[in-house]
């Protein structure tokens, strides 16, 4: 097929923001590093990163190997006799199957990259800010970017070049699984990582020997500040890599059975087909555009307030990327006949009520944890009748939380739906997701100030140094809230994508709830988000009980530990939370493989789709939950920490702290977790669809 | 139409019952009612609960002659003409509207004369231990069982009475209406009212003035009592009621659309379908009479082990039940064809299924929650790593418990489904709920020992007395979680059955998730779960603050409460848990009426069956995460009481203290709220379906 100038667009933009990154990880390579104790923190922080990568890297090596040697055998849906017998036929998979190992390895490059730069950046920011705040912030921004130029450039990169090899979307879509098993690797592991230690970190140094946040006695304090490595830069980035690639895929399928869902009398030809085909990735790539440019924004105004810098960044990479994304549309319908220009301009609203919806949702999960709105200053009020009470009122918010982004979900469904078909919801996702080298980068600033902080708390730099560092600190709180709306509301629309086009290709005509099987699908569907949760919150508690007893055992055994005579022995809590994390992925992540075959296999394809449907939906519900539940116990405590009712040290305090560790695994481990179980999920259905069509034709082997 | 004498089998059982339960009540009423300390507490209970109930029901009494007029004027979706005409027209609904007066007035008689002979019993119970622990047991049971057989009385009585008058399932449903809109009432305000008191209680009494349990000095201690009363036996009386009816009245209801439903080539004449409709209400009726030999058989074998004997005759009852319904099934054979005769023995194993999944669920509840098993054990062992752990812990557990339910309710269902289509699914749902008298018999004795324990320990009987009180009160934990895991599932799969129902009165052919209105329904519903706990568990945090403001003040104001010199002001806390609980209780309740019209009227019936579809999945995972994970902190807590992992006073005890008061509401209020609030909408949906079919003919006002 004819490949038309535009789709370099994508390319183009794709090689740019690899360059970009690349610049930025030098510039923050030539920074000084700080001193030698600094350096040596950042050292142990580095190594126990790469550790937990490398020994990551191995376990996802394995998984991947055995879903490839899987994809090989099994029966293709791409198959045009649509009779589905490829099984041990000569006929390999061999096409889907490269894709899925190139996502999964860019994915890895995209993680690695990101997080080798996340660990030099710390330090250097650290040391930045002994002289100016502006410095410190340059840095730690550069080095988040390059995170987020990195995971978008890659996508782009691998999306657009394996398109033009080989034009058929369901190829691609082994890109997209790819991504998505080393994302849900990534989450799931990070998670647990992160949460591990710093809930640890807490519950011994904090509540028992009443050491500050960071402070280098701590045993646990390295394998805390890993966590953030792992579970917010790399986890973050491989999450927000995958949902961005699939919901372009998901696109890009719909746009194959044009115009089936659109509500429009369109008789398309190839080369209009094409243009609405390429329209989702040639979109990301004006996004990107607008990310890089709204990124210079953020570097140039980011020294006042960093806070607001952040924030305004997003907004500026949004309107940009209205006006390039028109700019794009005006040229892309040259050619086109006039009701087929018509529906391109309607799918432009689709891309700009999706990103309108994004930050929307951002901003609800910003007011639920903010310190200076109702919801959080209840829970922080609530902490001053105890444990219980402030538990209490943050899942009780958390809940209350998920109403607002469902209307906002549902309002952009209905508009994107009237002006595009269900592609009109696919194209409001991937406008959700343009601008995400943009939240990438916002997102991955904050665990590297963080570090910053504590690589400051930790070489002496002193209590200006640490204010400063502080500062930076609470930037990068504010645009993680943000972040995580968007994350989820785009993971949200991009499953349902993902299932329109999963139920084309099975060709099913409907999901009909009153017939049993399809009930039963939802039940199982609706029921997999709390297991799953409970999981990874159960890992979580577990680890977390070893790194407890592993820090007492350290204090009580060696009393110059405690008194800072002696270091603490970071290596074995290092240890424990990457064994630990390893460990305890495994079942979830096999989970939401082998659940969605199960269920195909048993009730039919029908009945798989309603599965996705309940999973997706009550996926909704406990990410949107635990995220923001999470979130306003963390500012809560912040909000006591800063004198407020009573200041540190008081039982308010106290109780506000044991809210902040309930919150941690649901923001940080089990509430991310669930996008990625999603797209996982709905990828692993449509990959496997022609495998399940073996049983009853799709019907399954229950028939009721 | 010609009734057969079979009819009557229920009405008996219900007059027998009703018979029973004045017998019992003579029974307890006779015994000596203790000392005059003892009579004293109790008296203060009784006032306390009265109280409430009073205000209760006024507030009641409006909202339900506000919903009768409502119903009077609506259009019925009975109307032969299919047009859904009559709003504003001459005919008025005045059949229905009656039927709903008379449900509610039945829920509300059954729910006051349960607990004026609970709050009588309590001290003769207490009382009763100073002579032998079976004297004890007795009364207590006899009081819980006069509210177990009220409640199955009324319902028999009522639907049986009602139906021989006007045998039109439809009209009857508004009895079932009138009976949810009550439970709804009692459920959410007596969960309230409880978790309040009990909280608050334990917040400052024990937490800060190591104050035992059911300590006179602690101003909340009537309180707590008093909420024992109101939402664990007037609260659980009227939810199994509800769901009892409902189970009834849609299978009834599905009956009347034979054999749609039923994969079995049967042309019904008018007297076989006849069989079929009156079928459920009289397996209820053989059903009651099982539970009145089970509840004997307790009352026999009591004496000895209490927890055992109440666990037993739950056994006990399902035998006779099979039995008895065989023979039942026997005899309402004759006179059918043989085709005829097959099915409803194959409905006859329906009703056997469903009540064997009934008790699957309740020994799952029992395996979760339980303090030698291992989920509570570890919970537990969690507490000693803090406050926040234990917390993690408990909800994860939680979380998990929701999937072996979710097994044995797919299960039952798919058997169901294959014997007798959709209506053998609502039989399985009337066999579940069938030995409810027994069931409610053993739940009802639960508060009234731990009444009794606390009126011994404020009636000065001695440690004595009070261990065998304790020794009974647990016995009562037992039974409870079998209740509750019997509830919830008896709710779901009456809710399933309501459903169908509501789908073929609404003449809807397929609930497809793939049009964008269903999927919207089904997205609304799936949240409503989520946003009505965090509510309840909202309205409970915030009433618990203000109690332990008051006894706070009380406790400083008078140092002479604390030294047991002058007693506490228990009317100011009992004061705050009654309107705080009725104030509370508002919202939610408006919101299970209003939400599901609206759903219909913006996005047509079929969206509406989604939404309710979507509110019973992600509703039974709620219901069941929140009554498990909330049980098995009690538990835990009492495990650590028992002089386990260092026992009473340590830190340990304190964070299972914690645990066990974040699960109070998740396990008293919140969760079993969910159950009637589903049975409520499913209800609305059906009789609002005349007024919906108004907008766009049924389709809403958005159509896509």
């Amino acid at each position: 097929m004819d490949v038309p100038i535009i789709l370099i667009v994508a390319l183009v933009a794709g090689i740019l923001s690899i360059t970009m990154a690349l610049y930025f990880r030098y510039l923050v390579l030539k920074e000084d590093p700080g001193n030698e104790r600094m350096q040596e923190v950042a050292g142990y922080i580095e190594e126990g990163a790469k550790t937990y990568l490398k020994i990551q890297y191995k376990f996802l090596g394995i998984f991947v190997a055995v879903l490839a040697v899987a994809m090989l055998f099994l029966p293709s849906s791409l198959d045009d006799s649509d009779t589905y017998t490829r099984l041990f036929s000569d006929a390999l998979n061999w096409e889907q199957m490269l894709a899925y190992i190139i996502g999964a390895v860019g994915s890895m490059f995209a993680g690695w990259l990101g997080m080798y730069v996340s660990v030099k950046a710390n330090t250097r920011a650290a040391q930045g800010c002994t002289v100016s705040t502006k410095k410190g912030f340059d840095i730690a921004f550069f080095g988040g970017s390059v995170m987020g130029l990195t995971v978008v450039g890659i996508a782009l990169i691998g999306l657009s070049t394996l398109y033009w090899i080989v034009p058929d979307p369901m190829i691609v879509l082994g890109f997209s699984f790819g991504a998505s098993s080393v994302a849900l690797f990534m989450k799931c592991g990070g998670g647990i990582y992160t949460k591990t230690a710093d809930i640890g970190a807490d519950l011994v140094g904090k509540a028992e020997y009443d050491l500050p946040e960071d402070d280098p006695r701590n045993p646990a304090t390295i394998a805390d500040n890993v966590g953030d490595n792992v579970g917010d830069i790399a986890g973050m980035g491989s999450d927000l890599f995958d949902s961005y690639v699939a919901s372009i895929i998901a696109a890009m399928m719909l746009a194959a059975t044009l115009p089936v869902f659109v509500d429009l009398a369109l008789d398309l030809d190839a080369n209009a087909r094409f243009v609405y085909t390429i329209f989702p990735i040639v979109l990301c790539g004006v996004g990107l555009l607008a990310s890089l440019l709204g990124i210079w924004y953020i570097k140039w105004k980011g020294s006042n307030e960093p806070g607001k810098a952040l924030n305004t960044g997003t907004y500026v990479s949004t309107i940009l990327f209205t006006g390039l994304a028109a700019l794009l549309t005006l040229i892309m319908v040259i050619g086109l006949t006039q009701a087929e220009a018509i529906m391109l301009w309607r799918l432009f609203g689709c891309a700009v009520i999706g990103l309108l919806a994004g930050i929307t949702l951002g901003l609800t999960s910003d007011y639920y944890t903010r310190a200076d709105k109702k919801p959080t200053r209840k829970i922080a009020e609530a902490a001053q009748e105890g444990h219980a009470v402030v538990v209490l009122s943050g899942i009780s918010y958390g809940l209350l939380s998920v109403a607002p982004p469902t209307i906002g979900i549902v309002v952009a469904m209905v508009f994107a739906y009237l002006l595009g078909g269900v592609f009109g919801i696919a194209i409001a996702a991937v406008g959700m997701l343009a601008i995400v080298g943009t939240i990438v980068s916002n997102d991955a600033y904050g665990p590297i100030v963080d570090n910053a902080r504590a690589i400051a708390e930790q070489g002496d730099l002193g209590d200006d140094i640490i204010r400063i560092a502080d500062k930076l600190d609470s930037a990068g709180n504010t645009a993680k809230a943000i972040t995580k709306g968007f994350a989820i509301g785009a993971a949200n629309l991009t499953v349902f994508a993902l299932l329109f086009s999963f139920a084309t290709e099975a060709q099913i005509k409907a999901i009909d709830l009153l017939t049993l099987n399809v009930l039963i699908g939802a039940f199982i569907g609706v029921v997999i988000p709390a297991i799953f949760s409970a999981l990874l919150i159960l890992a979580v508690q577990r680890n977390a009980a070893k790194m407890v007893d592993e820090i007492r055992r350290q204090f009580e055994s060696n009393p110059k530990i405690l008194s800072g005579e002696e270091a603490a022995d970071f290596s074995k809590t290092i240890d424990i939370a990457t064994k630990g994390s390893l460990r305890e992925l495994i079942i979830p992540t096999i989970m939401s493989v082998i659940i969605p075959i199960v269920v195909g296999v048993l009730f039919g394809v029908a009945a798989l789709g309603a599965f996705l449907i309940g999973a997706i939906l009550s996926g909704f519900v406990f990410a949107i939950f635990m995220a923001n539940s999470g979130g306003s116990f963390d500012n809560a405590k912040k909000w006591i920490e800063d004198g407020n009712l009573g200041g540190k040290g008081t039982e308010t305090h106290k109780a506000s702290i044991t809210g902040d560790m309930v919150g941690d695994p649901f923001k940080d481990t089990a509430g991310p977790s669930i996008d990625t179980l999603l797209v996982v999920m709905s990828l692993t259905a449509t990959i496997f669809l022609g495998f399940l069509m073996l049983f009853g034709g799709g019907a399954g082997l229950f028939i009721f």
